[in-house]
C-alpha cells in the first residue's frame, strides 16, 4: 500500500488529534476529509467492535443544512421517500436521486424542526446539488455546511458508555430517533444510529472546539469497558449488508437496483425530482440488484475495482466490496447481479486479482 | 505518514497500472480518484521536472460535459468571466462561483463547439452543481461526466516528446489552445496547458481502453529524453503561484480574494449566477488576498491545515501551502493575507507546527 500525502484539502477533523494519538495506521478520504480505516488490524478492530465499544471519528459524514420556509419542500424534492409522516426528532435513511433516478447519495435525513433539516451525507458533494436545485427553483431556503462533526459510539457496550457521559436517559433513545443532550453546557443532537450492526449512537458535535474534550471524556469514562478508537469496519459492514456509496453503488444505479425500493414511495412522494424516472422501475422492478455473495477459497485481496462476475462464461454482474470473515469462515462480499442469476443458491464465478473463484448468491446478508 | 486504504470508491484511472509499475510512493485523493504525489521524492521529482519531461496521470481532472442548445448559456451562468469572445479551440481558466460569489471550483473550460463544452475540474463535485442548475432553470442541455481522462506531458522537453508521438504540428498549438490529433486511429483533444510552469500539454484521452497504449508509447518514444512518470509537484507549483482549490481557497473565498479578479468581467458577464454578489467586491476590492510569502529558517513540515499568520501579535491571515524550495533556498508558501498586511516587504510571523517563524510578503511568485 502507498502512503497518503497530507494537505489541507484532505481535511482534518475535530477528533484528528485523538485519532493520531490512538495510532491510526491507514485512512481513506471521504467527503474530502480523513476517515480512519485501520487502528490495530482490520481483523483485530472487527473482533473488538463485536465485543466491546469503540469511538469512531466519522466527522466526514458532513451535514447539509436546510433552513427556511421551503426546507421541507426541498427535502422532498431530493428523495423518493415520502416524508409527510416524519416528525421532528426522527432520522430517515433517504435515497437521493437526480432527474434520471440515479443515486446521488444515500444519507440520513435528520429532521430538527419543520423548517430545519440536516442531511448526514455519504461520499459525494451533495451540498452542490442541493444548492443548485434551491437556486434554480428559487426556493426560500438557506443551504450550507454547518460546523457539525458526528462522532459514533458503536459496539455492544455503547449504551453503558454513553449513559456514563450523558446520563441514563440516553438509553431511551429509540432506533433512528434522536434526543438533545448536554455536554459542557452545550446542546448536542444524539441519535441511535451508526454504520455497524453492533448497535450504538451518533453524536452530532456542533462546534469543533469541543471535539477533543468530548473524545477524552468518552475514553476516561470507558476505560474499564475497554473502549478503543475504531472506525467503520470493512468486514463487519459487509457481513451486515451496509452499502457504501461509491463502492457498491454510483449515480449509474437506481435505488431499486440497490435494494432500496422499500425507501421509495414513488406514488406519493409528490415533488421528488426523480419520481417520473422511477415510476416505471418501481412497477417493473430492476434488471440487476445488490446481492450478498459468498466467495469460496482463502482470503481474497482488497477489492479496489469492480470484479467481474460470470455464470457459465457469461457476464452476470460485478462484486464491489469483499473481505474474509473470520466469524463466518468465508469471503463475504457485495455484488450487483443481473436478474437471470440473482436467485439465492445460484453458482457464480468471480474474477479476483488472484484468479477465478467460485461463489454463491445468498438469500440474506450474514448478520 | 499513514497508509491509504484502497477501495473502488477511490477510483483508479486508465493509467494506474503504469503509475504503479513506475513505483508511485504516495497518493492524494482528488475528485474521488487516485492522484500520485511522489515517485522518487518530492525534491527529486522537482529537479527532474525542471530539466527533462514527465508524464502525469491527471485523470482526476474529471470533465463535466455540457451538450445542447443551452450549453453556452449555462456555461456563462457558472462563471463571471465573459465568454462571448471565446471561440471553439480555446481553453479558458474560469472561476466558478455560487450565488454569493463563493468559489466552487477553478477549472479550465474547453470549448469544443458552440453547443459542446468540457469543464476540466479541480477538486469538488462540480457536476452536481451544474446538474442542479440545469435542472432548476429547466435548460435544454445534457450534463454528465464523460469517459475522458487527461494525461499531462510537462517539462522543458515536452514539445520534443509530443512531436515524436503526434507529429511536428503539435508544436504549433498555442498556449491555452487545443488541436485534434490522432492516436491509434482515434481523435484526441490536445491542449497546451498543465499544472506546472515548465511548459507542456494535456491530452484528453477519450476511452479508457487506450490509456496504457498511450502511456507506453510515450515512454518508448521518450527513453533518450529521460522521460519519467511524474505528478503535480508541491514545490514547483508553489514557486509558480499555481493555486490549489481546497488548499489555498474554498467556497468561503471570492475570486477577487484569490487574485482572480482579472478573470471576472462582472459588468459584462450577463447571466452569471454570482454576478450581483461580486459587483461590489469588484468595485471596492477584497479585504484579504492571496500572497506569496517567504518563510525563514529550515525546511518547514508539511502544511496539512491552515497555519495562522500574525503581525505584531495580531492575526493577519493564514498560510495554506508551503514547501522548502531548493532552487530559491527559502520556504515558499501561499497565504491569504488581510489588506493591512499584504504589501510586499511586510514582515509577518507564521505559526508552524515547529513553532513561530518570521516571514515576508513578496511582490510576485518565484517563477
Amino acid at each position: 500500500m502507498a502512503l497518503i500525502s497530507p494537505s489541507r484539502r484532505l481535511r482534518r477533523t475535530p477528533f484528528s488529534d485523538g485519532v493520531e494519538a490512538a495510532g491510526v495506521k491507514a485512512y481513506t478520504v471521504y467527503n474530502r476529509m480523513l476517515l480512519p480505516t485501520v487502528f490495530d488490524s482490520v481483523e483485530a478492530d472487527y473482533r473488538h467492535l463485536k465485543q466491546h465499544v469503540q469511538v469512531w471519528d466519522v466527522a466526514c459524514e458532513r451535514q447539509v443544512e436546510l433552513r427556511g420556509p421551503d426546507a421541507g419542500r426541498l427535502m422532498q424534492m431530493l428523495t423518493p421517500r415520502d416524508l409527510r409522516g416524519m416528525t421532528a426528532g426522527q432520522c430517515f435513511y433517504v435515497p437521493i436521486v437526480d432527474e434520471t433516478g440515479g443515486m446521488l447519495n444515500d444519507p440520513v435525513a435528520v429532521k430538527l424542526s419543520d423548517d430545519r433539516w440536516w442531511i448526514s451525507i455519504a461520499d459525494s458533494d451533495l451540498l452542490l446539488w442541493v444548492k443548485g436545485i434551491a437556486n434554480g427553483w428559487r426556493l426560500d431556503v438557506l443551504v450550507d455546511e454547518p460546523d457539525v462533526s458526528p462522532l459514533a459510539i458503536q459496539g455492544p457496550r455503547a449504551d453503558d458508555l454513553m449513559a456514563r457521559v450523558f446520563g441514563e436517559d440516553v438509553r431511551k433513545i429509540r432506533f433512528f430517533r434522536f434526543g438533545i443532550f448536554q455536554f459542557e453546557g452545550r446542546d448536542m443532537v444524539i441519535a441511535r444510529s451508526g454504520y455497524s450492526k453492533q448497535g450504538g449512537y451518533e453524536i452530532y458535535l456542533e462546534g469543533g472546539d469541543l471535539g477533543m474534550p468530548l473524545w477524552n471524556r468518552l475514553f476516561e469514562a470507558g476505560e474499564d469497558l475497554q473502549v478503543r478508537a475504531g472506525c467503520p469496519n470493512l468486514i463487519e459492514r459487509i457481513e451486515g449488508g451496509l452499502l457504501s456509496y461509491g463502492n457498491d453503488m454510483t449515480d449509474d444505479n437506481t435505488p431499486h437496483e440497490c435494494g432500496l425500493g422499500k425507501f421509495c414511495n414513488t406514488h406519493t412522494a409528490i415533488g421528488c425530482i426523480g419520481r417520473d424516472a422511477l415510476l416505471r422501475v418501481a412497477k417493473e422492478g430492476p434488471v440487476q440488484q445488490i446481492r450478498p455473495i459468498a466467495i469460496d477459497g482463502d482470503a481474497v485481496p482488497g477489492c479496489d475495482r469492480p470484479w467481474p462476475v460470470f455464470a457459465n462464461g457469461k457476464r452476470a454482474g460485478q462484486v464491489t466490496s469483499a473481505a474474509w470473515s473470520p466469524d463466518f469462515e468465508t469471503n463475504v462480499s457485495i455484488g450487483m447481479i443481473r436478474m437471470t442469476h440473482w436467485d439465492a443458491g445460484t453458482k457464480l464465478e468471480v474474477e479476483t486479482p488472484d484468479g477465478m473463484r467460485t461463489a454463491t448468491v445468498r438469500d440474506t446478508f450474514w448478520i
